[in-house]
Order: C-alpha cells, then sequence, then structure tokens
C-alpha cells in the first residue's frame, strides 16, 4: 500500500456520524418509525471512493472519473480500486496479462450456457454461472484469505465476466460462442466476442470508458450486498454472485435497460415535451432521471454525454439522441429546480444502443464493470470483517393461543 | 391477516430503539469507529419472529418453537411465517398440495446438473441452480407484486429446492435423480429422493422437526441479505439464491458441517477433556458452541438433543453422541459462565448424521428449511419497501495527483 495523506480526521466524521445519528433517532422517534433502508445510517468507514453530491464529483481513491477516464485503461483503474493505488509498468503488465489469460470458458460451462431457457433474463444467467465457476475452483473458494489465493481469485472474476455475459447473449440465439482472443485488450475483446467484429478502437475506447465510469460507486445496495454475504466469510465467487443478484433490481442497476425503452415510446422530437408533461402528471418514473446522492447532473451522465456524442459524430447520429436531449430539456424546466437530473443510466443506454449492445445486457455491462467496486469492498472488508446481524424491533404478536386445524 | 393482539407498543420499542442507538453512538465515539456489522442496530420492524436470548425462548408469530415442533407440519409451519397465521383445513390443503405437485425438475434443470463439477460444494450448486429457477419463469419474475403470482413463486421455491439438492447429491456420485413420490409428505420425500430408500415415519417425523426449527431466526446475515437484494424489487428467485449465498459462510450456515469434523477428530470419550481443554488453550473454535443473542441453551439445541436421543434409542446409538455429551459437560465445566452453550448447530449435526445424510449437506438442508423465513422476510419487506443504501464514512485520499506509468 502506498503513503498516503489522510486528510480527512476519522474522529470528527465519528463525531459528525454521532450528530447524524441523534438528528435521525430523533426524527424517527418524531415520526414513530426506524429509518427504512438505512437511509443516511453508516455501516463502515472506506477508502475506496467518495462522492460530492451538491458539487456533482465522484472520485476513485481520491482521482476524479474525468482523469480516470481520460488517462487510465480499463484494467489499470482496476487495479487502483482494488489494490489501493496506480500500478506502475511492471504490476500494470502483470494484471493486464492475467486477465486476458483467464477469459476463456470452461467447456462444461459452455455445456451448462447450452441448458438455459432462451428467454430468461441475462442477469439470471450471470448470477447463476458466477456461483458455478466457484464450484471449479474448490481451493480458491477455501483459503482465498491467503493473498496469492485471493489474488487469483480476482482475477478470474474480472477476467471471465465478459466471456460469461457474451457466451449466454450468442448462445441464447443458436450461436456459438467465440473463443476470446488474446491480441485483443478487455473492450475491443468483449465487443468481439459479443459480435464477432472488431471494434474500431475509437468504439472500444468508448466502451472501456462507460465500463470504467461504472466500476464503484460508493455504498449502493449491491455493494453493501457484497459486503454482507462476505462478511459471512463465503467464498468471492459467492459473494459476487449475490451482488449481481443485488444488481438485478429494477430499483437499482436494472434500470438502464429501461432508458431505451422510454425514448422509443416518446418516439419524436415532438411528441417529447406532452409526453414527459402526461408522465410527471401521472406520477410515472422518468427513466434515468433522479439519483438519491446528486444534487446536479450526475457527473458520470455528463462525461457518457460527450462519449454519445463523439460515437454520433463519426457514426451517424441516433434519432433517439434527439429525443434525448429535448427529454432532458423538458425536465430541466420543469423539474431541474428539484435536483432531478439524468443520471448514469440516462446517456450510457444511448452509447451501448450505438455500440449495437441488446438493451437486455445494458445491466449485465454494468456488472461486468462493476464487479471491480464489489471486489475493492470485499478486499476491504476481509481486511477488518465481523459479520452484519442488525436488529428487527418485533412488532408482532407476543402470545398466539394454539389452536387445533378444525378450530381455526 | 387475522386479528392479533399487538402487545408490544411501536412507540415504547422506537424510545428504546433512541436509547440504544445512542448508548450505541457514545461508545463508537469513545472507541472512535463505528459499529461494525451493525451489531446492535435495528434496521426495520417485523413480526415475523422473536427471541428472548436471556431465557432462551424461540417464537415464530407468538408461538414457541417447542409448541410448534410439536403439533404442526412443515407445511403448516411454513404458512404461518409467511402469511402470518395458522391456515385452516381448506388452506393447509391447498398449500400442501400445490408444495408436493411443484417438486418436478425441469429436464433442462438435470442437464445443467449434469455440467457441474462433482467436487464443488453442493451450497455452490444451489445457489446458482435457484438463480437458473427464475429464467424458467419470466413472468413470475417480472409480476412478482401480484398475490397470485408471488404465491406462485413462493411454492415453487420450497417446493424444489429439496429436489434440487437431492439432485445435485445424487448425479455428484454418478447416480440418476429420481422424481419425487407424490404420496409422500415433504420430509419424507426428501429422505426418499436423497437415497432411493422410503424412511421410517418416525425418521420423516424427526426429520420434518428439525426442519422447522431452522426455519427462521429474526434478522441473521442471510435474512438481512434477502431483505437487501429483495429491497432492489430483484425478483424472489434472485433474492433467494443471494440468500443461500449468504448462508454458505462459515460464520453462518456453513459451520455446522464442521461439527462432525469437530467430533470425529476428537474420536473418543477419554479423549474429549484433554482435547477441548487444548483447544480452549490455543482459541480454536469449538464449533456448535456460542451464540450472539442466547446467553443460554439454544432452544433449539435442546430440543433436537432429544429427537437425537429418540434416534439412538430406535436406531443404534452412535458413538460420536457420547462424545458430544461430554464435550458439553466439559464446556459446561469450563465457559458455561460465559453463557457459551451449544447452539444449534451442535446437535443438529447428530440427527442427520444418524438420518444418513453426508455433511455437506447440512447447509443445504439449512437452506430448504430457512427458505421459508427468506420468503415470509421479503413478503414483509415488498409491504413496505425502501431500497437498502446506508453510507460508507470515507477516510481515504482526497486528492491524489496522477503520475504517468513510468513515474509511478
Amino acid at each position: 500500500m502506498p503513503n498516503r495523506t489522510y486528510e480527512s480526521n476519522l474522529q470528527e466524521k465519528i463525531v459528525e456520524y454521532v450528530v447524524n445519528i441523534l438528528i435521525l433517532a430523533i426524527n424517527y422517534m418524531s415520526e414513530n418509525k426506524i429509518p427504512a433502508g438505512l437511509a443516511g445510517v453508516p455501516v463502515t468507514t472506506s477508502s475506496i471512493s467518495s462522492i460530492d453530491g451538491e458539487k456533482g464529483i465522484l472520485k476513485y481513491r481520491g482521482f476524479t472519473i474525468e482523469e480516470l477516464t481520460e488517462k487510465s485503461s480499463f484494467t489499470e483503474t482496476a487495479y487502483l480500486l482494488i489494490y489501493g493505488k496506480l500500478p506502475n509498468q511492471e504490476e500494470n503488465d502483470l494484471f493486464t496479462n492475467d486477465i486476458n489469460l483467464h477469459r476463456r470458458l470452461k467447456y462444461k460451462m459452455i455445456d451448462m450456457i447450452k441448458c438455459l431457457p432462451d428467454n430468461g433474463h441475462p442477469m439470471d444467467a450471470t448470477q447463476a454461472l458466477i456461483a458455478v465457476l466457484g464450484m471449479f475452483y474448490p481451493f480458491e473458494s477455501k483459503e482465498f484469505t491467503k493473498p496469492e489465493v485471493q489474488r487469483l481469485a480476482i482475477t478470474r472474476l474480472i477476467s471471465k465476466m465478459p466471456s460469461i455475459v457474451a457466451a449466454y447473449h450468442r448462445m441464447r440465439y443458436g450461436d456459438l460462442a467465440l473463443q476470446p482472443k488474446d491480441d485483443l485488450d478487455y473492450s475491443s475483446n468483449f465487443l468481439y466476442m459479443l459480435s464477432e467484429i472488431e471494434p474500431d478502437p475509437e468504439q472500444a475506447s468508448i466502451m472501456e470508458k462507460a465500463l470504467i465510469l461504472h466500476m464503484e460507486h460508493t455504498m449502493n445496495a449491491s455493494t453493501f450486498s457484497a459486503r454482507v454475504t462476505g462478511s459471512t466469510l463465503a467464498d468471492p465467487f459467492t459473494v459476487i454472485s449475490s451482488a449481481v443478484g443485488t444488481l438485478t433490481g429494477p430499483l437499482h442497476g436494472g434500470a438502464n435497460e429501461q432508458v431505451l425503452v422510454m425514448l422509443q415510446e416518446i418516439g419524436s422530437v415532438k411528441n417529447t415535451e406532452k409526453a414527459i408533461d402526461t408522465k410527471l402528471k401521472n406520477k410515472d418514473k422518468i427513466m434515468g432521471f433522479g439519483h438519491r446522492v446528486y444534487k446536479v447532473k450526475d457527473p458520470r451522465a455528463k462525461i457518457l454525454q460527450k462519449l454519445a456524442e463523439q460515437l454520433f459524430l463519426k457514426y451517424g447520429s441516433n434519432p433517439l439522441y434527439d429525443i434525448a436531449v429535448k427529454v432532458e430539456e423538458v425536465m430541466e424546466k420543469r423539474v431541474g429546480e428539484k435536483g432531478i437530473y439524468p443520471n448514469v443510466d440516462f446517456y450510457s443506454a444511448l452509447v451501448y444502443d450505438k455500440l449495437r449492445v441488446q438493451s437486455d445486457l445494458f445491466t449485465p455491462i454494468f456488472a461486468m464493470a462493476r464487479v471491480v467496486g464489489w471486489l475493492a469492498h470485499w478486499v476491504e472488508q476481509m481486511q477488518d470483517n465481523r459479520i452484519y446481524r442488525p436488529k428487527a424491533i418485533y412488532v408482532g404478536p407476543t402470545n398466539n393461543e394454539y389452536l387445533p386445524v378444525d378450530k381455526r
């Protein structure tokens, strides 16, 4: 671990925590209920990422996502998040090489994918196949506290996720799964394995930046889920399978595939204002807008919008983009003052669509990136672990009389 | 829902909560760290089960486990936990019949199990196959908020868990998976599907009681995990798959298969005192002892001990039982005053072993029972849902200088 200046003072943070929890407790006392969803309740300290929701800043280990998407590759950023520092040349080469070498899937995995229903959701397939993955490495599953074993499990998980997503996608259409190409980098290889077409470097670079933007986002539901599962000392494959499951939900990662559906339904720029007003009037959710943490435009959305524009400039515009821009304009007028702005899902949908990725793969791609953040949190959790065992306040009956079945 | 007297006053509980959280907060301030594992922190209200750790009482919906194991069947108790009341005759017949009818596995599931590694852990297989199960029911996966769809998903999950566990177990040894027998009840059928031998009614009844005792236990790590995953509105198959993963960990459900290993290692009654003393001296964990919640002997352990004795009386003693009794005696003398007593895992291991169940199936059997509690908590969570999104206190570097790779 590198020398780092901890500018933040833990003591001060704890005082802040106590004050927060007090305010929360008083609120809950007056409202007569306890904090739903642990909103605002700190569950751990962490040095992985930080958000300034007022200013719209997201940092990984003290680096802004703007700087990282500009300067870092997928593997460099993954290394930073998991191991706490940017890799030097040797570390980067070794890590990148390891990731590239572990991409192949066992024939038994391919056979298993043949048995999966064609019309299931790719996220369910991913959750299942990650759990199966662990069965092939019983040693890693048990001995994961040893650093070299942990490192190998991390490599396998990052490396095989795109292969799993691509293999299920191709095979559900009856197509053969493709072998990875060793000379292609992470993002180019993923796009190739999906479509059998090697992407332009610019397309691959845009995919890579989108992935970097999805890698980590402090304590969200799936990351928390990874920590809860990991806290029982379940193995890393089990942990990541659980986190994939949690990301599936439409209140979490599952939302991004809905953006495209909404834009398609709106259908045209001239329709947009009316459509949005109707939705707002009916209190329908506007997909891709609003975030618990950001009170301004999501910094990831800003970068993704630029990436989308870059793609359209080179490969021709997408009529949905004009609708998207109009949606944002109308939303800004109607609810901008309430702090409801585009989030990461809004423009990522347009980017992936333009890269010819099918919309139900958007969440699995999110998972391919977020596995890095999950693993970083799992490693951190393992450094000072205690099992998560909160309390439930019991409000049910205390004594019930047992009646025989014919008297009920 | 039946009329019930809520003797517990929520207002009082909230005040208790605030006081608790205050004490916690002050402790954390003086120790300069925040509550690890959310110990003592309430995350929700619940009316499913309650524990009195001082007196050693566990109740499901206001009924003691002693009364339920004596009077109720597996399906009656499951109905009580999930739907909040004991079923009348018609409800019980319908529910039991539905559970029995859904036991079959699709041939594609069987094909998939053929591709699983033989030496993987059955819990990983279970986690994977539950995730796959959801792919066969895309409608249920999406529309689970509709009561009749929810009911069907609940039925399928309870019904197919034993079939999945038994099928993987048989097939890893190259044996054909067995079709369920419609005329056998839940527990008899499970034992039959494992071994191809129909158990005596007494064996089945003891298995059934053991399952009832494992169904629910307030807010533990896997139940919390089910709530966290469920709070994103992930479908019930995804939720249960995540919870199975969390139960896997050796600090949670994964502990029970270790009890038998320990007893076998001790090897004889005359060895016991010395073996335990050595373990205590080396601060090794004594498997099957101690529980965060109980300060006396776990009420489930008491019942399971009786069940074990009942089995030994009829089917011949197990030499490990004498060792177990001796272990308890030595432990009582050495650490009884510290409140370290046998927990649910200690005698359940002996019961399952005497029923000729292989030790790495103990945790999957735990999962078959606990799926009922997970589903009860999931149903409760869906009634007033908010996504779990706690906070992490960031203690990492706030500004890092980005150096090019050759300068790192």
